[in-house]
């Protein structure tokens, strides 16, 4: 049973002591701790896992307590539960290998999380949905009318109040005003390692530029394509032999791989954003 | 002792009995083949690695014998002996780390190469290239008169005639018409995974990104900056609390691997080029 | 199309010329060719892979004029159809994770295979097999009468004739006549990087030995334990502060992507044994 | 400039808050901070930069008011200046590589210390030491007489007072009774990736075993043969191809680096031992 407390603020003398006293204050023990200071920006990081058991008060007066402190330093914060399931919609299009393994990963417990919904513009990975006991919302989206599509995917979200919505090889853009109300809360995996290969088709670009690497990135969607705070990137050696198809072949390992990782420490807290930067105390 | 024949051509039936069957003819014994068909392109490529000793000919019948057979095939081609010394020159400015590998692999015998002469627009590393008993020359640039240095500097080229120019982190411009004279003979490191961050900067850039790898890249100097055909790329994993400057240091590591790779590469004959890709028979 | 050459002989003069000849005269294109001579041992590799369209004969017709050539040589070889279903059987015990991700790998047509039957001593995975169409034997192993269990086994395995079994964290060690019987046809995947950690629990003891990087091996099963020829390795940087149910976590992405690649290059010709060492002409 | 403090002791609650107030308390500004706590042994690591010139008290006042402190807690504790120039001295046999990578690395300012010797058993690199004007040290090992020559050795040791000993690539074994006298400043570099290939000729058994990975361990040298604390691991992917020698030349930039790092963070205070564990809080 832990407590997880996550902040940024700018920085300041004594930030961690006056942190930690307080927990210590409240009797809590500190499992581990991770603290990272931006000397440019002059902000100030840190997450901290919190032995619950030894906390001498509960969840919202402890929350009650922190506010007037957090206000003082300015600072972004949440201080929640580690064992609170947290809620999860999953997006794709017509390449599911991501999906899969994110089905996989929370049907063998290794994601402990609830998948609220998985939402595709097809219907192919339907039964694969379903037979998970998992919801599967078809949303079609008519190139002709995409506002429509994206108004009832918003609704869905605002419905749901996920933690965090992936866009697990989901092949159309969010719009802008989609991306800033869930802003901090939407991973998407390019199939590149960015910043090459912005866009469309970047495995055939890749092959025609004869790179002898290829890779993945899992970013936070911002209104920018493509342009969001990097939180994991994975790549593999390729040679001159490899096919653009042998190339999407390997890349779907990078991509499982770096999108799994981001998922998890998305929702273990490990995640703090600041500008196009993000901090990933990971585990 | 062997004799290296590298070999492309526009593909057809029988390519690969063709010219084993001449070498088996003028009784070579083949070490080590390699072959790759571009499907895409229809060009053929193989690179043969023949015991000297088996040979009935000496190498001047033995090119003078494979001329028809290759000019019938429309191919480009050489078959040198792997022994002989091949002669580079390396090129640096201000950031001495290749260049001090490169002594080193040079020095310990590892790249059994004939340094003939290391070329800078600085004074800086004229000790350490003199107190290894090697050749250092000067050739300021001039910001108000490039072509007057590059004149000199590519006089020099054409009386060394070298195998291969190392452009270890030479942070001038090579001008077009030398890049064209030289062309398949320069290798340049860039200090980032390219495609992204061509031009200055890199690692600053990366940081400023956010990404999460970062890297270097060898490839071939053509006369569009930093697109000419790659010949391999390191890249190791970076974290937030990575400054700039700690990016640079990682980075210096992953610049010497690949340009050392490279190098070895070039000199053994293991690189072929078609368009912007380099086909590389590692070893 | 393609027809797939694989050979292993003694080495000798003239041997490739002798073979893609062979090819030629019959008309057969070479798509693809990986040579190589173990100078040590004297002894030749190689795998061709022929346009099948090209070819005069037929398969039967091409074997059986092959078969003089090769008897000559000493060979061991095969010539088979790529486009051959092969036949698979997979077992596993109650980690899922391999099996999870061949059966993906297989639905989504990455592998194209025929997976005759999932073998298991448990029956935890039985709907997950099931739901695939496929045949799932639950053959028990009751630790007093082992023999029983892997005559049944072995009987499935003689029923079937697979191409490959694979070991996907089987936890059972098979017998010894089973392992010769089904010599060079048997895939395991070792949650280490061999020759580390052989045996069991090598997750606890890499961590009580503090590596900074764990791994898996996936290699043939042999009569002795895990020291079978080695086809690949994967591994990934682990650090003070992982716990041993992390390294059992980041170990199963490792297990994954070196059991998956193993099974695909076995499948596909692409590995030739000779001693403890695998030849692996990778794609 | 910083102050680096660097404590090990058992955990208990509200060991951060007591430590970062007590810095807090005298001025001081953290810079950065690591903390791990190993639940299973029950002990905590930490290591605080702090900004010196924050600091209400100079060094030996800050140490003297810690003392108290830090006894309460039964601690192993350090605080040092990091601009304090840190003593190093280098061993080597025959195998120049690791030596020359650490003469560049201090060459160039990027490892800021003082090499003060560096000792070995032969006379090879005695230029290349000492065109660097530093101190070369030829203590011969006779086999009949090794007591002599480590008694030499260690004499060395007590004179110089070095902060770390770096066998870089010293064939030599150290006595125990040096190890224990030296414990915990001694690292050594292994070419294997520990605990595979323990001893003598490993590239020769991972060449005969076909490991797909080669790689180099440095870690902190005990009486018992390679098996102290690891600090760091790097590994290279191997092919079938690769010989002996070949496995020899890529691993020597494994070790390179390995090493490299090693020191780094050794003298910089990342690492804390426990039992066979190094705590290493990378940079």
């Amino acid at each position: 049973m832990s407590t997880l407390l996550r902040l940024s603020c700018p920085d300041r003398v004594g930030l961690l002591a006056l942190i930690s006293n307080f927990i210590a204050q409240h009797g809590g023990n500190l499992i581990e701790v991770h603290q990272y200071t931006d000397a440019a920006a002059g902000w100030f990081f840190t997450r901290m896992e919190i032995d619950t058991r030894t906390l001498k008060v509960d969840l919202p007066k402890l929350r009650e307590e922190f506010t007037p402190v957090a206000t003082e330093l300015g600072a972004e914060w949440t201080i929640r539960t580690a064992e609170a399931k947290r809620k999860v919609i999953v997006m794709v299009s017509k390449f599911g290998h991501c999906l899969a393994d994110l089905l996989w990963r929370w049907h063998s417990g290794e994601l402990d999380i609830e998948i609220a919904a998985v939402i595709s513009n097809h219907e192919d990975f339907r039964p694969m949905v379903e037979r998970e006991g998992l919801e599967f919302c078809h949303v079609p989206v008519d190139p002709h009318d995409k506002p429509a599509a994206f108004a009832k995917i918003a609704e869905i979200f605002r419905f749901v109040q996920p933690d965090l919505i992936v866009l697990a090889r989901y092949m159309q853009i969010l719009p802008a005003e989609v991306c800033a109300e869930f802003s901090g809360r939407v991973l998407n995996i390019h199939h590149s390692f960015l910043p090459s290969f912005v866009g469309a088709n970047p495995y055939q670009r890749a092959w025609q530029r004869g790179v002898k690497l290829i890779g993945a990135t899992c970013h936070y969607v911002t209104s920018e394509l493509d342009a969001g705070p990097i939180v994991d990137q994975e790549v593999i050696r390729v040679e001159h032999f490899h096919t653009p198809e042998d190339l999407m072949r390997l890349g779907r390992d990078c991509e499982r791989l770096a999108l799994a990782r981001s998922v998890r420490w998305h929702l273990d807290d490990r995640v703090l954003l600041h500008g196009q930067r993000a901090i990933v105390f990971r585990d």
